[in-house]
């Protein structure tokens, strides 16, 4: 079965050559809605040929995992798939899966965006206890952000330590950068990858034109091996079949699309994929952060001092114009980002409904939204701050040690 | 510098659309003269932009090592080169450089075209007293000969038997196949490589097109960084300005050229290069010979009996057609294979005067120097055979184990 993006694609006609100028662009380097709109997602779906994750999918993790389905989930931040279902069939036949995520280490500090397939990841791991494999693209950023190599490993160990602060479970987690883990076993299988894409496909899947540079057009293989078990012999000697899951942003799906074409043709499984939407911009849900303006994401370095400026001063209000009017018509939730921010990280939901409640009806006004919205989030960073600072290199070294994981399915 | 060939080089229009059937095509995939004629090599060193090797290098050679010229050097089969001249200053100020050369393991046994490079580089080992670096690219061959990664490694195994035999000085010598030895600082290389080079410009130097897998486009720099000092940690760490001379046959210029171009954009040396022309095939000098045709080659596996057919059925015969012809018009010695042969394995170089003049004058008879060429060729078959059957899988090993070579320049 091909997976094929369907005629008119805008990943296709976004990077290069771009067709219709007025399409939304969603692929690795670029997220833009039609018309400076919103990202319509049911659009992208239908695009990219991935499944909506349904109600039912929910329940069923709920039922299966004995604990409720991370906020993330059950709100629609993980909102399409590709094959979760299987994993599941899997994991209720009393099998085992692994999970694979990555971040492309661009930039020193994470915001809010980067950690959001980690926190789901770290659910995703207690809830089935599953190894896990997070790769570091230091390769992609040194080509595509023009940075050093040497500077790509220092952002890359960076990162490393801010991904390690969500709190992996070491006994089941391998982080690795391209630049330490690409040779071997993880080499064969880029090249017997490469050996089934044509650069007309590339063109086609990522909108490589011909004046890009070969390191692009060589990436995708790099990072599509790690969905397969023997790109790791030191965790998965001998169970090539092992399914893989993989959590991640809706702008990935490419990399997972070419993946899953590829994968039957080398005789490889295809992997599952569990997809989210974007986290969008204090300044309004028009595409992701945008790490060339600081003041468009909450970092996670920032200060309670910082957030609660960057929230009260960029925050796009839905709230009316005067308080007569809001008292009045109410906010307009559809594009309040504090709502959803709260949305996101504000996990009893009797209190979020309360707030959508008062706020949408006017009896609650945004100053009051913005006060919890940032008692939350400096809550949260000032946790993640502590637990970064207690991340020492030891243990960055450990968790990018390749070595046996004895119980990381236990 | 740009080491651009100049316009209409046969090499850019060779592979993919070929504008003009009738030219000469010579690339590391294809060599084929034009017309069915010869190779005409004083056009391939003016389209490819290299320097023919004067008369006078080979005597500077030879000033400098203290000993003969390699018959591959006073006979001209070593026939060009980049930057050879600067070696030599190298060497002469009393520093030291090092040698890369490769294969790409296609076939099983090696035939007397793949032994030219490898005789000649053991002979510039020995004369110059330098490291060697030699690449096997089993992933190249996995890719354009669709062989399995599996297959591809055991016949770089295999042929690594044969390099082995020819004699290299283990102390200086590390032998490596791509899909054991990419990785760390090699991959590095590849990436900060494959930044400098657009789709468009392999394009231009190796004829691809946009049918071509991206295994194939992403190859260009896994045969470019051993050109690079900092590709050998555990044997260069330091000695980023080390020089580097390849010795290799003409038709892997693009490749060098495409790496000298890149070179100082990433702050590295340019090779320097020795190339060769090609050994003639036994029907006839109008290219390599094929790996498809075993009667047009003699392999170092052949028997002596298999010899002395394949000579006296194969060998293009450059003289006439009855005896009373031959005696009056001689033979025409730039057609002829025997003697060709012989120009390349016989050491004497009085005897090789003398059969040249016999032979040409028709004193001499083909049978008479097929005999000669059958002895020479048997000789070298079963010295090589010896020294093969003597080479364990523990000298292969430790041949390609990575390990620093503390005597390798004394």
């Amino acid at each position: 079965m091909a997976e094929e993006p369907k005629k008119g694609d805008a990943v296709g006609s976004g990077v290069g050559g771009r067709e219709a100028e007025e399409e939304q662009v969603v692929n690795p380097w670029e997220v833009t809605a039609k018309d400076g709109g919103k990202i319509d997602y049911d659009k992208l779906i239908e695009k990219f040929g991935c499944q909506r994750l349904e109600e039912s999918l929910v329940r069923r993790v709920e039922r299966l995992t004995g604990r409720p389905a991370h906020v993330f989930l059950r709100r629609g931040v993980f909102f399409a798939h590709r094959d979760f279902n299987e994993i599941l069939d899997v994991y209720e036949r009393g099998e085992k899966f692994y999970l694979y995520t990555g971040r492309g280490p661009s930039s020193e500090a994470l915001h809010f965006g980067h950690l959001v397939p980690f926190m789901f990841t770290k659910y995703l791991q207690d809830a089935f206890k599953v190894p896990l494999v997070i790769q570091l693209t230091d390769d992609e950023k040194c080509m595509w952000k023009n940075l050093t190599v040497e500077e790509s490993k220092r952002l890359a160990r960076e990162n490393a330590k801010d991904i390690i602060a969500c709190g992996f479970d070491i006994t089941r987690t391998f982080i690795f950068s391209d630049f330490n883990y690409v040779g071997g076993a993880f080499y064969e299988n880029m090249v017997k990858v490469a050996k089934c894409v044509t650069f007309n496909k590339v063109v086609g899947i990522f909108g490589f034109t011909n004046e890009d540079h070969i390191g692009k057009i060589s990436f995708p293989p790099v990072q599509a091996v790690p969905s397969f078990p023997s790109s790791f012999p030191h965790l998965f000697s001998g169970k090539d079949n092992l399914r893989c899951l993989i959590p991640c942003a809706i702008d990935q799906d490419p990399y997972f699309r070419m993946t899953r074409d590829v994968a039957p043709r080398i005789g490889y499984q295809k992997p599952a994929l569990i997809e989210s939407s974007f986290f969008p911009a204090l300044q309004g849900e028009t595409g992701k952060m945008s790490a060339s303006d600081p003041n468009s994401a909450i970092y996670v370095t920032d200060s309670s001092k910082g957030i609660k400026n960057k929230v009260n001063r960029y925050a796009f209000s839905g709230g009316q114009d005067s308080i007569e009017n809001h008292r009045k018509y109410g906010a307009n939730l559809e594009v309040d980002i504090p709502v959803k921010y709260l949305g996101f990280f504000l996990e009893d939901d009797a209190e979020l409904d309360h707030i959508r409640k008062e706020y949408g009806a006017g009896r609650m006004l945004t100053g009051e939204v913005k006060k919890r919205l940032i008692e939350v989030l400096s809550e949260l960073v000032e946790r993640h701050q502590r637990a970064r600072a207690a991340v020492t290199d030891e243990m960055v070294d450990a968790f990018m040690a390749a070595r046996p994981l004895p119980h990381m399915f236990s």
